[in-house]
């Protein structure tokens, strides 16, 4: 079989349009005021990396495309709401290098901005027909994701185990991941055993990215990331490579400074043994992307993989 | 038809226990910290009015308690979402004469616990079958409570229409109310005119039911009602009683005491229009119920909104 990757690729970057136009026309709010608060948000405009992997999933099967877009849209609807309670909760002046809208509007907006949101991931979810199965999926990785944020949120100021950290992130973080993959592929008529492997890579994508995250709040560079960097660290968050630096260690971290904190880290590779854990989803992810069938989507799949998992470092 | 409306009083009295018992256990959080607050906010134990008024909706059809039981957990459920999320944003010290989750824990828990409860409500919705058309509803509700929160949010320190002030109550709590009573009778095999009809008197208990709240609101027993008295205005929110002791004037609140504003309401009466709005609804409701087919639970609907819609004034 023989395929053009760049436009295979085009063909993603065209269903994000849609995806993109879809949220937009489905967050006409009926007030004004409100209006204001969500078209601030949709300018944040993110990367869609849901979005995209759910449509390169869905390529595995039988791609529908207003199907498909749909549930993209249900998707990242979904992330834009935990991302603006996120911020809430760690007092984020800046998501995606702009304002949060919890600094730009206050935190009391911010509350309703996001059950908003999720209502509107709901009823976009809801405007094609799903079986009971799959909202009952939805269901439960929203709960997932909020027990994920209050377990880190009871943590923090607290050293955390590596398994604990690895509930934490698989939570908040993989399990949309998955889920989008796993939905892309079984809405598109893929086997069940075919959707459950691109649930997986979805899964272990999502815990290489949030690994991948966790480190570059050390890097330096406010710019490469487009949040304060070290922010963690300053919330009380101890994310992988200070778990790793202190393993083992009772801790008081009140009595450390974030300087203190990037010594030890140094000291003790924190940074260096996150990204052998990173890798090693990252690669448990490729080796299933190698054992998936030969259609066009595969290859674009590993790219993406890849870019988004060997950035930076 | 001869029949004892205690029974049938008892009987939605151990349908409410089942209620509370499906909430707790399906409230069990993986995580005992979770678990805490969760068990805090059951603690608070309301008046359960949304799944009683289910519950007598639903008996105007083939009640079938399993069924029944699960649909007013996941509404209660959902209605508590929304009263955390709202004490975030009301700054409440005090709700059902408890300390508030976010007095209590933290605003930032009170973000995370809202979406929980919102989460599990969804779940608990899923575990039995409905068809999309009622997820859908459900979806919509959602919504709807979240754009009139919105809407009341930005008009904070201004006046309202009676009419935005009608659109406002009837997003934030008409609309559940209304909800309850359809789905409980369209869930147990009511004619889908049978269950307008209740989810018409849904509508109109629930706005009465506001209206008579933040009348109450005025009251200056707190123990009474079980909210910080004056709040609303307080927080900037100029309710019914306000808005028709000011009516056609251009006023400026932040010059005004709560003081002068309550002198203001009784110089204009604002309490007792409002009384007369909210006995307009309350009658709309009354003779609509008159017009029910007469089953067991027909006079107990009527009770019940008696109870509830001629409290304290």
């Amino acid at each position: 079989m023989s395929y053009n990757i760049n436009e295979v690729s085009d063909s993603v970057a065209s269903e994000i349009e849609k995806v993109k136009k879809r949220i937009k026309d489905h967050s006409q709010a009926k007030f004004q005021e409100v209006q204001i608060i969500i078209d601030a948000i949709l300018k944040l405009n993110g990367k869609m990396l849901r979005p995209q992997f759910l449509i390169v999933s869905a390529n595995f099967g039988t791609y529908e495309s207003d199907r498909m877009v749909n549930l993209a849209s249900a998707i990242e609807l979904l992330h834009m709401a935990t991302l603006v309670h996120d911020d809430i909760v760690d007092d984020a002046e800046i998501r995606r290098n702009q304002q949060s809208v919890q600094s730009k509007f206050g935190k009391d907006m911010a509350v309703y901005t996001g059950d908003y949101l999720l209502s509107k991931s709901l009823s976009v979810f809801k405007a094609k027909d799903y079986d009971n199965e799959k909202i009952a999926k939805l269901a439960k990785v929203i709960e997932r994701i909020c027990e994920s944020e209050l377990l880190q949120y009871f943590n923090r100021y607290h050293t955390m185990t590596v398994r604990n950290y690895l509930r934490v992130i698989s939570g908040k973080t993989a399990a949309l991941f998955s889920l989008s993959m796993y939905l892309g592929a079984v809405e598109s008529g893929c086997s069940e055993t075919l959707a459950n492997s691109l649930g997986k890579i979805g899964y272990e994508i999502g815990i290489a990215f949030q690994i991948i995250d966790d480190i570059l709040d050390f890097s330096t560079d406010a710019e490469t990331v487009g949040k304060t960097v070290q922010h963690d660290v300053k919330n009380g968050y101890y994310t992988l490579p200070v778990i790793y630096a202190f393993e083992g260690q009772r801790v008081t971290f009140s009595q450390l400074s974030p300087l203190a904190i990037g010594m030890q880290i140094e000291q003790h590779d924190g940074i260096e043994k996150s990204r052998i854990l990173a890798r090693k989803y990252t690669d448990k992810a490729f080796q299933r992307i190698d054992r998936l069938p030969d259609v066009p989507y595969k290859s674009l799949l590993r790219n993406m993989a890849e870019k988004m998992l060997v950035r930076v470092y």
